[in-house]
């Protein structure tokens, strides 16, 4: 016999779906939605109605947009300068180089980087695009913004390779010690960079 | 100008209600769920949609029981003794106490513990419907199974303050070391509980 009403328990399995959500984080959630009364869940419930038909990937940029809308305003704007291209893994990496408000170009969304642990390849990333669009675009740089792992580092090194060829300036985020670090406590790769790749005063 | 499409958006927001969970979880629950196909979203609308509706509690011992359910199986079995019951705040602690396989009595859900601070009273508890049941089961003993924690001890002294001149047992869990505690790294409250409550060989 089930500890648990069934309608409970499916709520948990659910909520267990989540990445990072182990059973007793889904059981907290799920008795908090059950001890609220239905106006959160019903919220939940109309969110997540509309969250596959309300966004879709722009076709040129590859962030996500809002379903009526043709391309992101990101590469619409007269503003962003499309000879300038940010080149990031994840639509979320856009936000987070939207936030420091220093960067006018635009930019283009893999859509993941290459992890052949995980079956990642470059076919599956949004690298032909990428060609074309420097083409068509008249793009002069290329800035590979990918997280500083192991992933990131591969696909950064592949797209260098592949686009070997094109009349086009590639750089990278620069790596080195983040604000507030104490240089005692910065590991010795981001300190190593740091002092490799020091900039004049 | 938003960054995110605003079906996105919402999805983050009524993911950022849940208990723990921030802006960045939510965020990247979000993004998982829009990831994967419809398939996960429509699962959690589906739970969702039943959760309440499923769900109602015991008119007897609080817990929680499927709607179609009259009273809790955990009370209406004949193999459960009704002459003791294990008061418990949360509905969740029933499944802790179950999965011992140790306790064959009844149990009772106070639904929360004293706590002024969050404004929880005792008229906020179902004491007075545990005071019925104590005279309507014929009850010998009540285990008072709260937590270890400060709201907990307040609800076990409130409720032996009043049942003093109730003639049944009050007991409470052993307090002590927990399995695997090397004794040099036991917190003291814990270790001088040990000691007060030893128990001969």
């Amino acid at each position: 016999m089930s500890l648990l009403p069934k309608a409970l328990e499916n709520a948990i399995e659910a909520l267990g779906q989540l990445p990072g959500v182990g059973p007793r984080s889904a059981e907290r959630y799920a008795y908090y939605l059950l001890k609220n009364d239905s106006y959160k869940t019903n919220k939940l419930i109309d969110a997540f109605s509309t969250l596959h038909k309300g966004v879709k990937l722009c076709p040129v940029t590859f962030v996500l947009i809002d379903n009526n809308c043709e391309v992101s305003p990101l590469y619409t704007n007269p503003g962003r300068d499309k000879s300038v291209i940010a080149v990031v893994s994840d639509p979320f990496d856009v936000i987070a180089i939207e936030k420091t408000g220093l960067f006018k170009g635009t930019y283009h969304v893999l859509g993941g980087l290459i992890s052949p642990i995980d079956g990642v390849t470059p076919d599956d990333l949004k690298i032909s695009e990428l060609v074309s669009r420097i083409k068509s675009d008249g793009v002069k740089e290329l800035i590979l913004a990918m997280n500083a792992s192991v992933e990131g580092e591969t696909t950064s090194l592949y797209l260098q390779q592949q686009l070997e060829d094109q009349k086009v300036i590639i750089s990278r985020l620069a790596r080195g010690l983040s604000v507030g670090v104490d240089l005692e406590y910065a590991d010795h790769i981001s300190l190593g960079r740091a002092l490799t790749g020091r900039q004049k005063m």
